[in-house]
């Protein structure tokens, strides 16, 4: 019989953010996948886990990948980017990477093994996992694969700064802060909206809002939860070093 | 010494989906409130904790909302809706219910008793809770709120749809399906849309769904993670009764 993947969100980094669901699954596995990007060289979602669990004794199998070009191609138009095979195409490096974490998940599946794979916040929400997700299902389309939902670093950013996303028949719009020159239309349509890795085009993104009388209200929020947290209600107050890539900037109207 | 209002999303409807840190907060403490709606009748809320941990001995406060009318006056615009003592102005029954609320937990926390005012899914996702938030502080600016976020309706919907909301630089949209006339364009401009509240204009929705030649991209969930889940990938198929107040439509591109 094979294995059960369960694919865990383990919260934004606070270890008591992991639900109940999440602990218990993590207790009872004895094979743990951890995806290891290039962020500080080691993994968050395994250093939430272990600050509310003890995982002596499990195998824990490290994910690398290289956090670049993870865009699916072939996600925008039938037929595009998909090879002769049916599979994506990625990026060479990228698809090495995948490649080696799919067949280490799937021989443990396949032995009939359980695994868990961990994600920082939760696995819907720009998790690298769904790239595995096509992969292991194009392989054994068979598979049993249950997701477990967490708490986003979107909910918790907005909490810790006390920020309502929407209300009543609000709009919000989340978006990774690339799309500059959409982000005017943007704002006159929502009542919210959320920039991810801001930090990458932050003093566009700040010459937008002046330019909108809208600065003021716009919240930084860094790291939510953990003990590095960052909240500037001041954007313009932040420095070149306050800036990382586990931040977002909520703008509500 | 006041009191803190701890202010905790239970997640979406799983009991297992509470997180550790809710669930430690509520056994610390002894007095619980409870939105409580239209819906059925009974708090879902409530019964959601009581899934997890046994309440026994702690003091229920029920607050009843009528489920109308929530849209805060005077959000939109400075001194719009707002009385002459600087509160925000709302439909007068609703006025009354959030006072009655309001009272009873400034008064147990003017005793300096701790009080968890419990919210379904995350309190900054479309929660009620913001409405008393903000006439807590208008009372007594020098409150101790902590919000605690929880797993949101939405993420546990995607999970359960195994649907990722957004990957790379994706776009996601979400909104109360009341905007009927700006659908098109919404769904133009963003990879994933989140339709919430879809019941109401469930036939608008679709049409334009037609239109567009996305009807095929779009899945209903309904109660995601509870008993009574419906998941529909044919959303054509859906009938009058599958509709409830728990449902969405996302549409992924």
């Amino acid at each position: 019989m094979t294995g059960t993947l369960y694919v865990i969100g383990v919260g934004p980094g606070d270890p008591e953010l992991l639900t109940l669901k999440a602990a218990r699954i993590l207790r009872e596995m004895s094979c743990i996948c951890v995806p290891k990007g290039r962020e500080e060289g080691s993994s968050l979602a395994l250093s939430i886990v272990k600050g509310a669990l003890n995982l002596d004794g499990k195998e824990i199998i490290e994910a690398h990948f290289p956090m670049k070009k993870t865009r699916r191609q072939g996600a925008r138009g039938k037929g595009q980017g998909i090879n002769p095979s049916g599979h994506a195409v990625f990026d060479d490096e990228l698809d090495i990477k995948w490649n080696e974490t799919v067949e280490a998940v799937l021989s443990r599946l396949n032995k009939g093994t359980d695994v868990a794979f961990i994600t920082l916040g939760d696995p819907t929400v720009y998790s690298t996992f769904f790239y595995l997700h096509d992969r292991l299902l194009e392989i054994d389309p068979a598979l049993t694969i249950e997701i477990i939902p967490g708490v986003s670093s979107i909910n918790a950013s907005a909490s810790r700064a006390k920020i309502s996303l929407g209300l009543a028949d609000e709009k919000i719009a989340v978006l990774p802060a690339t799309y500059v020159e959409n982000l005017r239309e943007i704002f006159q349509n929502f009542d919210t909206v959320v920039l991810m890795k801001v930090h990458r085009v932050f003093e566009k993104v700040v010459e937008i809002l002046d330019a909108m009388s809208l600065t003021a209200n716009a919240v930084y929020i860094s790291r939510a939860g953990m003990e590095d947290e960052k909240i500037f209600r001041d954007i313009k107050a932040l420095k070149e070093e306050d800036m990382n890539y586990f931040s977002m900037v909520i703008v509500r109207k």
